[in-house]
């Protein structure tokens, strides 16, 4: 039977919906008639519940951070959403903004899960901060939303005490390599290039043709990382 | 000032995530600084918390049925969601399911709210489903998700007791004309097509520049109704 990949999907107060559910609904979708889920979804937070998007939802999480934590070694992927910049950047000092920042450094050490032989944390959006301010992105080619290239920069430069060497570019997303353990890091660009980063991560993890199964059932067109959005 | 769209978004369990997420999303991004926000969205359901989506996301709604309902003038704007075909099938026979309905029938019979001049009843994906057991899918051209042209058909003609003289056709979205008290009916595509279509919501009720600024904020790159998604 083909391994099934567990996914943590960082949830807290402010954290943009659609970075959240995009991800989610695709990793979510069900497979062709007589194929078994490849993805089994966790969501978690500090907070329970939880009020995403300037509180359009409220969402009762299934687990809290520090049951993902005890449990960390069992995700082989972690899905870190953005959020709008001032609440974003009001959280990251606070404390449950340096738990999350904890929790990313803990994951981004651990070596490939034996399981499936895959380790994967993956930014949506402005969650590329978090990881930003968790040392990730030093000597990274990295992407996030389009209107924070210079803000993801400045966190990438502070946390390394100088110049990070960060080079931060416009796509839908961008594989931005591996940690020294072994965890791949998948960066996407604002919002809606999660549903296309979370696509590309099907593809990568469990083939082709689930991820244009996918694509096609929730009647969404895949996008190349390299294409725009109209603008 | 400009007026302020109520938004009523049913949420159900087993409800599609990103059918609920995508309209919330597009309705709640913030507006270019210094405009005030042209949506304000409450979140309802018969259950709560709710689960959606096979349960990838537990949901607090802002209110109950019962409150919309009791309120139901009030809401320019109702937006009633998907969900998988079978968990669907089985909710609409259902105490909630017939209320829900109910609620639909209601809202399509009240005439323009008076302060905007504007209402508007939109399905998205098998949304559709529920429009049509409430009878309001006879002698009109709609949309839904591609998998159920078919069912949707029956719906309507089982609603119907014979021939609707329903036309479902492949879309983005289809705007279906008005009922008779003056209630817009809006429907959209499959799960994605629900940003599609909430986004040409903005345009006719708060012009294109919002909605092409929304569009820009979520990187979405807008389509046009008769567009398809790569398939």
């Amino acid at each position: 039977m083909a391994p099934v990949f567990n996914v943590a999907m960082l949830i807290y107060e402010d954290a943009d919906l659609l970075d959240v559910a995009g991800p989610l609904e695709i990793l979510t979708t069900a497979p062709p008639a007589g194929s078994t889920h490849a993805f089994k979804t966790t969501t978690f937070a500090c907070q329970n519940p939880v009020k995403v998007f300037q509180a359009a939802l409220t969402v009762v999480p299934d687990a809290s951070l520090q049951e993902i934590e005890a449990n960390l070694e069992s995700y082989d992927i972690l899905i870190v959403p953005g959020a709008q910049f001032e609440p974003l950047a009001q959280m990251i000092p606070s404390e449950n903004g340096q738990a999350i920042i904890k929790l990313i450094k803990r994951f981004s050490a651990l070596p490939p899960r034996k399981e499936t032989g895959h380790r994967v944390l993956q930014s949506v959006c402005s969650g590329a901060w978090l990881l930003a301010a968790a040392g990730l992105f030093a000597n990274r080619t990295v992407t996030t939303h389009h209107l924070c290239y210079d803000t993801l920069k400045k966190i990438a430069n502070e946390t390394a005490g100088g110049d990070s060497k960060i080079n931060v570019v416009r796509k839908r997303w961008v594989e931005a390599g591996s940690t020294e353990a072994g965890v791949r890091i998948l960066t996407a660009g604002g919002v809606s290039s999660g549903l296309c980063a979370t696509l590309h991560l099907v593809e990568t993890l469990a083939g082709k043709e689930l991820a244009d199964w996918t694509a096609d059932i929730v009647e969404y067109e895949r996008k190349h990382q390299d294409d725009g959005w109209g603008a």
